[in-house]
């Protein structure tokens, strides 16, 4: 069930989506929530860091692992602005993550509904509950002002 | 095509899959070669580190975008001794990496050839060359020793 602090955590996903492209980013937030307090936030810093795995959910998962000292990531709620790609579900498999809530939909290369379900996979070893299309529209829209902008 | 060279990497991934097994990891092992020279050297951390994110390829993949100062890891041969779970298998495409080499095939959690084959994908934008099954019984039997002297 979605719930008015979804609303809200993904506003602050959001604010750090804007972050990334204030950097020249592809703008993609994350964040996430244990016992109702953020203990991660990130965004996509590919080009910045450089590396190949600093995509939004990845950076939130490694912050979260350190901060809570362990590999599992029960009782964790991970937001992001756009739907996690094949890194990013597998990841979130991997983490044990309770509960992932994203905004906008990636027809390219999401991997929750788009070209894969990897998070309910009944192969795979742990589903974490999925809420998408949280702010979706709003999530979406910073992206495709973004490439078109910088397409122009 | 598979050569002497190959082997000899692979033996060097076995090697590093049993300093995780040293330290109580499940022992899987990964390098990266560039230019015909190892620019990076890991093994699973999860418990140590402890992190989601510790397996030994994303480590390699993180250790060779520092090395090299770019997120793209064209030019790059990835060796690892068990088949990619879908988090690393989706690295290996964000890394853009041209080849990927494996040892033992993962019926459970592999990613390339078991449950998906996520590397020979024509809807994602980058399809490395495999080759499978590389000191593939060496590679397999440091697992299920590993697993059997566990449950023991």
């Amino acid at each position: 069930m979605i719930t008015e602090s979804d609303f809200s955590f993904m506003r602050q996903a959001l604010a750090l989506a804007a972050q990334a492209e204030a950097r020249g980013e592809v703008p993609v937030g994350a964040l996430i929530v244990h016992d109702n307090s953020v203990i991660a936030e990130a965004y996509n810093e590919r080009e910045t860091q450089p590396s190949a795995l600093a995509h939004a959910e990845l950076s939130a998962i490694r912050q979260a692992c350190e901060k809570l000292g362990r590999w599992r990531l029960s009782g964790c709620t991970l937001y992001v602005t756009l739907e996690p790609c094949v890194m990013c579900a597998g990841a979130l498999v991997q983490a044990r993550v309770d509960r992932v809530v994203y905004g906008a939909r990636d027809p390219k290369a999401g991997a929750v509904e788009s070209l894969y379900q990897v998070l309910s996979d009944t192969r795979l070893n742990h589903r974490p509950q999925v809420d998408a299309g949280v702010l979706g529209e709003e999530c979406g829209k910073i992206l495709s002002d973004f490439f078109r902008r910088r397409r122009a």
